[in-house]
């Protein structure tokens, strides 16, 4: 997990630097357009992110889950699991 | 799984229904703005139905293979699931 | 308008096939992951239909309020305009 | 204008703030659902600034074009807006 974690930590520092990009495009008064692109390319840089975790957290926490003997755990991780979908998705 | 079926097919059938009157909407010509809010409930139906469905597939046939014997069967399910989510969620 | 409006129903009636397509699915039990692609096939037309209503609907309904005479009329149309967009990008 | 870039300067700085404690909980290798919680967090902070962008685009450059005499420029304008509308939307 240690590569995964960094990979993780480069991107979001990554997306703190377009962050402050956008900080700079408004006190400079950029296009709206300009701006809501860039907007939207942090958008999908942060759902690159959430996909990584959700990624990895569905091969090992949930997985792991599933595969050992406790059910009551395993059915727990299954909703949280479920319910991050719904949300990541945002299911109205 | 009998009751999961008739009640996503009774959600579908419903479904339809609201696609037609979108199309008596259209037909008379109705108010732009009341479309779109046809079209963003028929949106809401269908997602509960990707809901219904994807919780279905978490719940049984990946955890099924997950807890099952045969690792490389997992992990395609896996691959799969992880890809119906992306495409869910609309990850540019 | 008149085209327009023909080329709406006709994808209304596209979308509708579609729906009873997926009931099919679901009767036949057809694999989940085939039922979800056929559902996301159903969203991608379904936003069409709201793409092609929201431009038709700025470029005549707003675009003649804000072009005319009455200031309350035109931010009328704006705020209803706004709503229908944040609706349809589904902000949370 | 000035108020409104002072709050989107503002919006922006939290965000900023908010992805640098995302990077701290990758770090302290938080739980993952956790950190899918304060993705969707920022994710719906970003949206708060595009809708912010987009509206005051819609009720300032859009409406002045389509005011104005210039026909070319308010048809620009208005493929410019749907086609942010449509980003924004991630229509596929």
């Amino acid at each position: 997990m240690q590569t995964d974690t960094r990979a993780l930590h480069n991107r979001l520092a990554r997306i703190e630097g377009q962050v402050r990009g956008l900080q700079r495009m408004v006190d400079e008064d950029a296009y709206c357009i300009d701006v809501l692109t860039q907007v939207a390319a942090v958008q999908t840089a942060l759902e690159q992110v959430a996909v990584q975790v959700l990624d990895s957290h569905v091969r090992h926490c949930v997985a792991d889950a599933v595969a050992g003997p406790d059910e009551a755990a395993a059915d727990e991780r299954l909703d949280e699991l479920m319910a991050a979908v719904r949300r990541f998705a945002k299911v109205r």
